[in-house]
């Protein structure tokens, strides 16, 4: 007998030779339905495995991210076959489950494999996994391993890297693969399929093999599943922050300035000066005071903070001067710089929490094939902001921290959120800087301080930095993606480090803590999160253009001329389109360029001194004179930004 | 007889071995008693040497930097014998004039030269200058300066690396020294002489040899000049930036972020921040549009636009990447960044003018010998921007960027200026480029753009770039120091290395025209000179802090806040000294702190509501109600910021 302790910790015992699938049919026939995988004692199982260890079972469905894997490295499996099917002599080599899916990369000999073949081979698929064909692993020896794959030197050099005893063949239906386990209990359970994509890709990431084709796919337990990804994708895609930075002309890259470095065109610098100003306001009115610091610092100083030993070299180079052989680097934090500041003069608690902020441009170097639009870049300017204040005051710092990012969700409709609590690993108390006093309080605070402000967060143990634990928020996008936003960190490390220091009410020198703090992230990032949301519509106080006047022919520039500095008095962003184009041409290019309200001037407006105003997406709001028109906006924009107010 | 050429182009005959005083007089007795120097054929001669060459003769009085030179030249001969009556041993080296003044490194030997021993050196300059000797030159054998040199090693060093015939001594009164001539016609003259400082300084500057004490002095024709001197030096000292910068908490350095690279405080960054906010919103309405470039460009960047190939080996070295081998620089232009952007998309006529502005954080080498507080740093933020035009755009953009740079002179309360025309050296007109035409387009341009705008200017032949001509302005400051503030400079170069083009209306595609300026040239050095300018004393609407409000006891804080809060309610900055200090004690540091003004609460302001008003400097405006004043502080800030009109 087997004794099976469940993640509830309840218990029960089993005969020998059980399988996972046989337990979840024991608890209910809905979860066995529904099981894809298994893990046993920290090890994916096969669900159909029999078991022969005691030991605690989790039971994966298609809700984890466990369930899934199984689901799509079995399809990976169930596609090989398919392609077998067609291309016998094809020579498969890898084919993992990845974030979305799986692929495969096959050499294809002398066939070509391209997008015309998807279809035959997504129907091979649903014909081959109506047969509801079992996945089988067993073992095999080195020798039967390469005699099997004789033909396939890929496999084969696979193959000679493993240890004789640990070489495992996966069957099912007409096909085999060297596999490692970890799959659904049948083909069958794979309702819905889509090949994606087909790409070069070479064998083992080295240009200088044979280069293969990676064939990339999905698939799900259900057809809507597939028809409701797909779309997504879609609708993903057109909202690409790349494509619609470079549509609405927010920014733009030069291969010559350098990769991973954006330059921010007009309209994208006014949006992200925004942005600043909106936050700056608030941080003002929340007791920050805003700070310069230079680009570069002296090697000493990233000596002094630690991030030399760390990053040193894997990043970018120091820079030396050419007499004096000094070194500098590129500010890869804002953090030692503000210590610095902290430095200038003797300091007392009757100054703390004190609150240096700076929108610092910071750079770090990624590989260039790692680089993506404007979330992955090479230098990015960071909300960035330092708290230095007394161990008492983490609590109270933390509260406001909360409400300054909460605030920013709101006024950017990010409407569904929650935040994850990152503390020590209590198993591993010798790896952490700072006091066990200090920590308590801190960790503390971090949990009372979510709590109070009834903020949805998960705990997690063991993933505090080393000098201190951290809270960090992630906000739902339309498309339902989670995306990293906003941190709030505490430090005891730096404070240390920098023998910060400042005199108490008892007349005795103390170290203060310090908060790292950054509700945007970057202004790079969270541009390109907010244009992803949003699918470049923005909400009308950041619309780059807020009103577009259509005249209807150049006899009305002149009229167009007044209205838009009658707006523009008004703190209102209106531009004309004073091309020699039909006015139904004007509104199809002011709806792709999103511009929130259009204005259409001709004969009638020009001789009643009114507008026709239109929004985009189609509603015609029709006639309105200036006033009401500027009245109207006035109060949509003011309604949309909630006021800060420090409570 | 000989033919004397003057500068006006008239000639007069004079005997062989008339003398330059000589001439003064037969034009005039005054300007014989004024005449210090001269020049004959442009070489600097005796004012009392018999001539015996026809050629062009300049005189030079005080009034020229010439005269000044010659004054200041006697004035270390004079010193040097002075000092000479009371330290018989001491060894004289090198003593030459200097921009105020000049020193003479002596070499005390076992006596100690110092403050106290200033007044009788003073005394016996001034006694000795009585004698009214005169300065006569005369040539010495080598083997003859060697041999009056014996016991000086420092002079005959200098003598053996000097050519026989070539070697000339200059003796006036019972002193002798080894000189190349320039001197005023007697010691006479000197009426004023003050010692202004004593300083090591190592022989020939180099640190391995001994250690010399180097001694300033300065000197004038009249007493009420040297008064005047002293009472400048003084208010400067008062006045310097890096002093008011430290008392006033606006910026500071750490040698741990590195020499050379400010770091702005709280109070500083908010006064940057305003003239920041002043410039863009009269740039906005100029038609400028902001842009942002990262702080770094690939080497390739800097290979195009030529400035690596013209500054790369002298400025900080390039930033490598540490897997992919790329090359970075610090951007020390942002010019190449800006060409990018233009290269963005096709560019038609319609957009011209294209001004992209950029407040751009740039980086440059200096050696840290040369570094100084605010006007000469390693890293500063431009007020940069580039105007793409049409060449026949030139005098139009000119003109309204000087009416950009004197709203800014007249709103910062610089009242004297000029600007100075760099043109081509019309001698040289090969190391120019761009076409003959062009050029001259672009010279007329300016001369007539700064003419139609009443200017005053002066016209430099042979300083222009070699890729354009340009304008610079010009600024006297309180203390009647002049300061370069400001450029604006044409460039045909760079258009071309980065082949910017756009479609003319012709449909033809044609070259643009570049514009750079920065009226502030850069925000360290405008604060800076804005700093020594006012001595600290801000135009009200910039000053960091407006109003400061001085509780006359514990009691009041409460009502200090209520006032506080009404005045930022109506954007007005007021702090509160909550410190538990006498009232007086709170006035007398308020004026350190030069905040614009007071308001003391006690028990009868809180008791009325009203405020005791007192401006920074002693006047007291006394009682008035809260709107009162908060009318009256607008009206002022209101009135001091002139509006600026896009022409």
């Amino acid at each position: 007998m087997i004794e099976i302790t469940f993640p509830d910790g309840k218990k029960r015992t089993y005969e020998d030779g059980t399988t996972a699938l046989q337990i979840a049919e024991s608890i209910s026939n809905q979860l066995a339905k529904n099981v894809l995988s298994a893990e046993l004692n920290g090890k994916i199982i096969e669900a159909n495995q029999p078991l022969y260890e005691s030991g605690s079972l989790r039971l994966f469905t298609w809700d984890s991210d466990e369930g899934k894997r199984a689901f799509w490295h079995s399809s990976a499996h169930l596609m090989a076959q398919a392609i077998l099917d067609y291309y016998p002599n094809a020579k498969l080599t890898i084919g993992p489950p990845i974030e979305n899916g799986f692929y495969y990369d096959i050499d294809f000999g002398d066939d070509v494999f391209g997008e015309a073949d998807f279809e035959k081979i997504e129907k091979q698929m649903l014909k081959r996994a109506q047969e509801k064909a079992e996945f089988k692993m067993r073992n095999v020896s080195k020798q039967e391993a390469l005699e099997f794959y004789k033909d396939n030197p890929y496999k084969t050099e696979l193959i000679q890297n493993l240890e004789d005893g640990t070489i495992t063949f996966c069957d099912h239906s007409t096909f085999t693969d060297l596999c490692r386990g970890g799959h659904i209990p049948n083909t069958g359970f794979i309702k819905a399929v889509k090949i994606l994509n087909a790409a070069g890709a070479y064998w083992r990431g080295d240009e200088k093999n044979k280069q293969l084709t990676r064939v990339y796919g999905i698939s799900f337990p259900k057809q809507s599943m597939l028809d409701e990804y797909l779309q997504r994708l879609e609708e993903a895609k057109k909202r690409d922050h790349r494509r619609l930075g470079a549509e609405l002309e927010l920014f733009a890259f030069s291969q010559r300035v350098g990769k991973g470095l954006p330059l921010w065109l007009p309209k994208g610098t006014a949006l992200r000066e925004r942005l600043v100003k909106f936050l700056q306001e608030a941080q003002k009115k929340a007791g920050y005071q805003q700070v310069i610091t230079p680009h570069i610092g002296h090697k000493d100083l990233y000596v002094c903070s630690g991030h030399y030993a760390k990053y040193g070299k894997d990043s970018f180079q120091p820079i030396t001067t050419p007499e004096e052989g000094e070194e500098f680097l590129l500010k890869p934090m804002n953090c030692p710089h503000h210590c610095e500041i902290y430095r200038v003069k003797p300091r007392s608690y009757k100054e703390l929490p004190l609150r240096l902020a700076e929108f610092g441009t910071v750079y770090r170097y990624e590989q260039s094939g790692e680089l993506h639009g404007l979330t992955r870049v090479r230098g990015f300017t960071q909300d960035d902001a330092h708290i230095f204040c007394t161990p008492d005051q983490l609590k109270d710092e933390f509260k406001k921290v909360i409400d300054l990012v909460l605030y920013i969700f709101k006024a950017l409709d990010f409407n569904e959120y929650k935040a994850q609590v990152s503390l020590r690993d209590p198993n591993n108390p010798d790896k952490y800087i700072g006091s066990e006093e200090n920590w308590q309080k801190a960790e503390q605070a971090i949990i009372e301080a979510a709590a109070e402000k009834g903020l949805p967060t998960v705990v997690e143990y063991g993933e505090a930095a080393f000098y201190g634990p951290k809270l960090d928020f992630m906000v739902k996008d339309a498309l339902g993606r989670m995306w990293q936003l906003g941190t709030i960190q505490v430090d005891y490390n730096l404070p240390e480090r920098f023998e910060l220091e400042y005199k108490g009410a008892d007349n005795q020198m103390h170290r203060p803590v310090m908060i790292h703090r950054a509700p945007f992230g970057s202004m790079e990032r969270f541009v390109a999160v907010l244009l992803e949301h949003c699918g470049g519509n923005f909400p009308i106080w950041l619309a780059p253009d807020q009103v577009i006047i259509l005249p209807v022919s150049e006899k009305y520039h002149e009229y167009a001329l007044k209205v838009a500095e009658q707006l523009n008095h008004h703190d209102i962003r209106a531009i004309i389109d004073e091309r020699n184009e039909k006015v139904g041409r004007k509104i199809r290019d002011a709806e792709v360029s999103k511009i929130p309200y259009m204005i259409i001037v001709g004969e009638r407006e020009q001789e009643h001194n009114i507008l026709n105003v239109r929004k985009h997406g189609g509603e015609t709001l029709g006639e309105m004179n200036i006033p009401t028109f500027v009245e109207r906006l006035t109060n949509e924009i003011n309604n949309l930004i909630p006021q800060f107010t420090n409570p």
